[in-house]
């Protein structure tokens, strides 16, 4: 992939973050979003003013190693290599329930990041109601993503881990070994093939987690 | 500037945003950064998780045209191509109080965005309280932006605008123009010259701006 500053389009720039707003499916117990006004024009301010209240993983988010007790990496102390950095996005759309080890061997040769389409991309944008049967990895998928030194993987609902699955390994895995996790993009309208992945959480300080924006720029367009 | 995935060097991308934390400056009346833990693994918890009350022009954020009722845009509408940009840094570290428009002239050439180093870079970073003769924009300047079609403009206190100065003229001419306003970068570490910009606002429907991460690529290491 080659980007040229003088050549570059906006064309090639794919936003795969979900839209923070009023009834987007949350992480049940963690149903935090609020958006209040302190300040409108109509109302005579000067200005229209806002403060939010969220989940930190709400909507489209990373994971710190310390969200799972794994080290004390917060967010704010992650690399940068593991937020801009080539990514491949895998069609596992076909996948049910849980994507396993065979779903990604001789899949991530020359690659350094993975994001996992599923068949519920598009499910948070559409302002679905949380669905806790949302495809995820077992054990033996974040083994081979570890032994692949694979920096950054991305999914596509709330969490790479099954639903309520005891003692979370998937998550204990991937953080153990510093593996940067992204969760609830929209993967929904991308083709898979290979990108430069941007994904920027707030740099919040000591955080377990930040929620983030993220695109793909495209080389091929 | 030319960028190859092939080649490409973590060591080329610079972290503009400041550190969402307790003790960092707020516009005055808009004090609301808290950050709780809801749950804690010290505590019995199977995970640390957390909440972030903030105002959405905390911190490195955009203001949408929206913010001072410029149009209905609002910021999750913003064009990526506001987003992820060429920009030239300038250094107008030597400018006491305000920037004018001879201060920008003849500067600007073959270049969309524009980030205003000054005398404050490094204040909100450094947990100083906020500094109300902060150096900012004066209407001549703003209409130099405008005239020159520059896109996004970036500064590094808390507003592009003198405090308090009455009905806001900076603000309304450039969101009037549609030009992106980015406010509270760190450019204290950064040296004067063309860089890509990757300025990430959370996408919050219907919101006047957001908080953001920003980013330069640097072409020249």
């Amino acid at each position: 992939m080659i980007l040229s500053l003088e050549t570059f389009s906006p064309d090639r720039i794919i936003d795969i973050s979900v839209t923070l707003r009023q009834g987007l499916a949350c992480w049940p117990g963690e149903e935090y979003w609020q958006l209040e006004s302190t300040q409108q024009i109509a109302k005579g301010g000067s200005c229209n003013l806002s403060r939010a209240t969220m989940s930190l993983h709400m909507g489209t988010h990373v994971d710190a190693p310390w969200h799972f007790g794994e080290g004390d990496r917060t967010v704010e102390a992650i690399p940068l290599s593991q937020l801009v950095i080539g990514a491949r996005v895998l069609d596992l759309t076909h996948v049910e329930a849980a994507i396993g080890r065979s779903d990604l061997e001789g899949k991530l040769d020359g690659i350094q990041a993975v994001l996992l389409k599923t068949s519920d991309s598009g499910r948070l944008e559409a302002l679905e109601p949380f669905n806790r049967d949302f495809v995820h990895l077992d054990e033996s998928a974040a083994e081979y993503l570890v032994e692949q030194n694979i920096s950054t993987v991305g999914i596509d609902y709330l969490s790479v881990e099954g639903y309520h699955v005891e003692n979370a390994p998937v998550h204990h895995r991937l953080l153990g070994a510093e593996v940067l996790i992204v969760e609830g993009l929209d993967l929904s309208g991308v083709e898979a093939r290979d990108y430069l992945l941007v994904v920027l959480p707030l740099k919040i300080e000591g955080a377990d987690g930040a929620p983030a924006r993220a695109i793909l720029i495209d080389s091929d367009r």
